[in-house]
């Protein structure tokens, strides 16, 4: 089914959503792209700037609605005006703060909308997904590197990280009630960079929650420094471990999902860890970036953030073994493409 | 508070509801009960005839409102009407082996429904809640008698297990989020038996999942036979062990639950358990209620379940010390007045 097919990309115009979609067109997949556009920066009901850009970088065409994925009404006149293949779901709020701060936000639009969408597509007779979820579900890692058997939904330490887990577990479900769904879960690592254009890339509204993020906007004058949460972490240099992977290794993680949902032995659900796994402290991407960017990057050490693990990064072998998957794009690259994405629109796409 | 205050209880017109609105009239309350009556027996928009009965039993009017916890506007107009001081939230799907045919009513339902009234209570102000939840968020049991600390949602067999137990952990998020909440989760064991007049008790639609109703149908000669699944299990006789709970000393649970959270020490959320704190096993049952009714169950032994457990009972010593909470009406009792409903309504509220 690779190319041809049409395929529903939820919370499309964010920032994994508009660089998968650039993959999707590449292969000749016809993209249909909703989003609410509450993270995105566009004008009443016209596209949002991130997928003007992605037509700019493509030469293809994305379809394009301005719809939420809890208003069922909406999605079922999609799903009636298109021949739908597949779907793929990152819409959801995404700020782990926030989520703290606003659960039920994050229940109603992440579970309930995600349950919406799904009896949406049943209704519909479309019952192949894609799922963007996250790492956060293994909770704080009872082992390195992190496997898929690892437990999920124990120490979950906010409302972000448990409404994956959960919508995982009704997908879980939804699979066990109908035999027809064949589900991807993938089980995302840290994503940072940017496309290689430098057109698109992560805009994040307000102080960014994220590491690259926050050391982009500091290199290009945006913020003051650099606030490291500990380093007196068990890690080598004291700072805390992620695994960081690139974006554009990312979306092409989800076309490798789409093939592999299509292939005739694949049923039922399956989870997939998208990382690099290879785990980078915080003051070695602070390195790394001003190495890229020829900036100096200014840090204080404050204390541990509440909730925050040591060290956390994948066992990716899975996705090589049944996706023939694996992340080509190394540090280097991570920190290049992030600040030529800055660089270009220091203040992300509201620049244009 | 107790007395002359108002509550609103949703799923008033069900089986545990329609229990405890007769305590909560007897005690001076006043009841605001809404219902979808998708599992009430009512004429278009009337007072289900629960509600009907309760008001009989008790000489009280119940303030009734059809509608769904889902649809936030009918909600908020509710609150807006009334000055309510608390909720009790009963309002659920429960029908496990539908669950597991049908996850997506579940999470929309259960948990949809439950975040979107939460949102109302918060946005009326109104932060007192006592939360209808299972022994199910327990799973199999990892030691018995099990106590409120036994780790929950973990090997969670059902949508309907896992959806009481995904809105024990939104309320949780809910707390954190805002420390004026106050929140009681009731996690019952096995609701059985009726009010002592016999007018109001347990109607399940179509074939009965839980036991109780099914031996009383039997007995009524409503079924032919009780199937008994499993009598291999590590138990005295080999049949599934469970702690049944009588109906009234639920419902005089969830009054103390409502003084407990107007305590000055309350904060927060707590969980209790309310169940008798002894186990009896499917023939132990049967064999009671024969006596308490006369009537031979005829009974078949059939192989195990998915998803049953051999034994489950509870430690109940939380609910005495905190809540001064004690079940009082023993296995005969239970049996007797589930006879007595039955009898004098052989098809339940529709014998009316």
């Amino acid at each position: 089914m690779k190319g041809n097919s049409t395929i529903l990309v939820t919370g499309g115009a964010g920032y994994v959503g508009s660089h998968t979609v650039v993959e999707l067109l590449k292969n000749n997949y016809t993209v249909i792209a909703i989003d609410n556009n509450v993270n995105s920066y566009a004008t009443g009901c016209d596209k949002p700037e991130s997928l003007k850009r992605v037509e700019a970088i493509t030469g293809e065409q994305v379809i394009y609605y301005k719809a939420d994925i809890k208003d069922k009404d909406a999605i079922d006149k999609i799903f009636k005006a298109h021949k739908i293949d597949s779907v793929i779901h990152f819409a959801a709020l995404k700020a782990v703060g926030e989520s703290v701060q606003k659960p039920l936000d994050y229940y109603q639009n992440n579970v309930g909308g995600s349950s919406a969408l799904f009896e949406v597509m049943a209704k519909n007779g479309v019952k192949k997904l894609v799922f963007s979820s996250s790492a956060t579900v293994y909770g704080d890692p009872q082992f390195l590197p992190i496997t898929e058997q690892h437990p999920t939904g124990q120490g979950c330490t906010n409302p972000y990280g448990k409404s994956k887990y959960f919508v995982e577990e009704v997908l879980k479900d939804v699979c066990t009630s109908d035999h027809e769904w064949r589900v991807i879960l993938l089980r995302y690592f840290n994503p940072v960079g940017a496309h290689e254009s430098g057109t698109i890339g992560e805009d994040p509204a307000g102080i960014p929650n994220n590491l690259m993020p926050y050391i982009s906007q500091v290199a290009v004058g945006r913020r003051d420094k650099l606030t490291i949460f500990g380093n007196d972490y068990p890690t080598p240099d004291g700072t805390g471990v992620r695994d960081y992977i690139h974006i554009m290794d990312l979306a092409v993680g989800h076309l490798k999902a789409l093939e592999r949902i299509d292939s005739p032995c694949f049923k039922s659900w399956k989870a997939y860890n998208l990382g690099t796994g290879r785990g980078y402290s915080v003051l070695e991407m602070v390195k790394a970036f001003e190495e890229a960017s020829g900036k100096k990057v200014a840090y204080e050490i404050s204390s541990r953030r509440e909730g925050d693990i040591a060290e956390c990064y994948a066992d990716a072998s899975l996705a090589k073994r049944d996706l023939n998957w694996t992340a080509t794009r190394d540090i280097k690259a991570m920190c290049r493409d992030t600040w030529n994405w800055q660089k270009k629109n220091p203040k992300g796409f509201q620049s244009s």
